[in-house]
């Protein structure tokens, strides 16, 4: 696998743009992504109850063969009533008008404002507009990607080339997400373009695999969004022998699908709404898989512990508390801690036992950005890793008064 | 019932102090509470499976008889192997000496740092020291209510009288919890003493009746601590015809012991570490308790919706997403959410359509600091109240350098 400077455009036959539309005062608010044929889908969507439209109609649609995607950010059309499943349809007919398929071949994602309408006379110009500006080069694709932005602070994108069966296959991603990220997927959007050519099946298998370890493994402030949405589309265009069983090009192509979902995943946290500290939480040595997912996402959700991060204290005790309310399995007396970063490291926790440890290098490891807590345990071979980011004053203050 | 102006020594035969064993600087750190008869006792616990050491030692011993609980602040003697076990039995022994009873007849609690030793060398002294100031008057009461704070900013405390079989019935209590405070119990320590006569099973089963409806029921923080304890002791004294069937009596208990903890835990949320709001959110019409429990606690633990509250902005979409992920049952198209306080009331949604509302109106309601978040479910009879605070510049201040 190679890793390249590229994103949602560098598969062949993929075209992107962003532009404003006018939902957001001056910043780009509308990417549209298009590929020249057909192509298989696969999708995630958040477990949250309360759905916003355009998930529902993802939901449905996504195991149409799809030509099209358009999103918009400052209104996540959620919680908007029958309105708001109307205003989807619209929006996707009025994509796939241009692109000469039914609506039911385009999907939709908003993020934004809950409870709002859509303002549909700037919406459907707004479609017209975005169309007419994308490109199929690297800059269409960077236009998308800022366009997807909310609090954001940076766009996300991220790209790697394989070869199958002798043909260059391209993979490639942009996300957004800030707040309102939990375990789980996140507020969150993700759109992943490919020019391999893979059965459905496996594409739905390989998206979900990948998910499940890098989206589904991030928090930011522990409230899981009614919109989050992660999007696969493949076009087949590389021309490669078309993927229809578990073998080594699967395994390739989910390596590939991996790098881009762990990156824009990990991208997601660090830039996580007012955090100044990348957290990435390991665990090994857990008796099973979902006691060492929990542990690894409870870790990175204490609020407790994120504040001690911001504050550069190693206030330990709280990854243990937060081990223990996790509800994965686990013996208190078997736990070892290690905090450490590119300062070095230290361990706080042998076995259970404390450990009376250096102040002032626990300082020095935590005043890097990226900290890495690594929980071992004695209890088996299961492992999971979690990403998450400090809380600060400035996540109360942007969350203070978003709406304003 | 009569609301009274008490505290734990005001029910017959409780005496109780506090006092400044060293563990902090100036701060009272150490409280005893002794009855004169012993005491049938009950007590609720945390469920995180990190179980501070006296928490251990008290859901053992609690089903003893018992004449004396002892509690310190600053150190939590949680995470300290077994060492700690061994320093809680020695500090029950220690005050058990003085009382004439065995340290099997004592109760310890702690609250603090978690993963450091007790300093028995401060303890055991403590213990001698804190006993010898003990009174049953009110003052006794209230410098007990003092020494178990943290990082609370003021002490909590509430007591009730009631007649039973001609007798005057006194029920009190005192609570410290401010911060790692979450359903399903808080870093929260609450003492409940009563002269009521009452077998155990009707003692134990009044407590856990409680306890659910308020305790678990309020959140600052989202962290389950190691340490949360409810105790009951109660001494007979009052000499009243002995409880031993779920009589009108016994009904008329429960609704003192109930007011009792409903205050105090109102008052934990309401103390919340940084907090300028409380909140309390109703939940009616729901299918059943489960869920309606679930419901209420998610939209108070929201750190979204408790960042918007401190903002006082009605950001009614992320009390709607924090349902969604609550796990409770509910039909999305069903809800009505209202926001209250002494200010005026307000609608944001209707039955599943989001209202255009006063901005301004909504504004001055928000300037309140008790708010009430109404939320109405048609779907059957089940109802759940929950409290929480805000989340502020505050909360991250405290504990960004808790240790320090």
């Amino acid at each position: 696998m190679n890793i390249i400077n590229g994103n949602v455009t560098s598969p062949k036959g993929f075209s992107a743009g962003g532009c404003n539309i006018g939902l957001k005062k001056d910043k780009k608010d509308m990417a549209v992504i298009v590929s020249e044929k057909m192509c298989t889908a696969a999708g995630c969507f958040t477990t949250n109850v309360v759905k916003a439209a355009p998930v529902m109609w993802d939901m449905e649609k996504v195991n149409n063969q799809i030509k099209g995607i358009v999103a918009n950010s400052g209104n996540a059309n959620a919680c908007t009533g029958q309105q708001g499943i109307k205003d989807c349809e619209d929006t996707a007919a009025r994509l796939a008008e241009h692109i000469g398929v039914k609506a039911e071949n385009v999907l939709v994602c908003s993020t934004g404002v809950i409870g709002v309408n859509l303002d549909m006379d700037k919406i459907l110009p707004g479609v017209d507009k975005t169309f007419s500006g994308i490109s199929s080069d690297f800059a269409g694709g960077e236009s998308a990607s800022h366009a997807i932005m909310t609090t954001d602070t940076r766009p996300k994108t991220a790209a790697a080339e394989i070869e199958i069966g002798g043909k260059k296959v391209t993979v490639a991603g942009m996300a957004k997400g800030s707040g309102m990220i939990n375990p789980n997927m996140a507020t969150m959007l993700c759109f992943i373009t490919t020019d391999c050519a893979i059965e459905k099946p496996l594409l739905d298998k390989a998206l979900k695999g990948c998910v499940i370890d890098t989206f589904n493994m991030i928090s930011v402030d522990g409230d899981t969004s009614t919109n989050d949405t992660v999007l696969v589309l493949a076009n087949g265009m590389a021309e490669n022998p078309v993927i229809n069983t578990e073998n080594d090009d699967y395994n390739k192509f989910v390596e590939a699908l991996f790098y881009i979902n762990k990156t824009l995943a990990v991208m997601c946290a660090d830039d996580g709404e007012g955090a100044t500290k990348l957290m990435e939480v390991n665990v090994t040595g857990c008796a099973d898989e979902k006691s060492a997912r929990l542990i690894a996402q409870s870790v990175t959700s204490s609020n407790l512990l994120k504040c001690a991060l911001f504050g550069e204290d190693a206030n330990w005790g709280r990854v243990l508390c937060a081990m223990g309310y996790s509800g994965g399995k686990f013996d208190p007396m078997g736990v070892t801690i290690n905090f450490k970063s590119a300062k070095g490291e230290i361990k706080l926790m042998d076995n259970g036992t404390p450990i009376v440890f250096d102040e002032e290098l626990a300082a020095k490891i935590l005043s890097e950005h990226n900290i890495y807590i690594d929980i071992l345990l004695n209890e088996g071979s299961a492992k999971a890793t979690a990403w998450g980011c400090d809380l600060t004053y400035d996540y109360v203050k942007i969350n203070g008064d978003y709406r304003s």
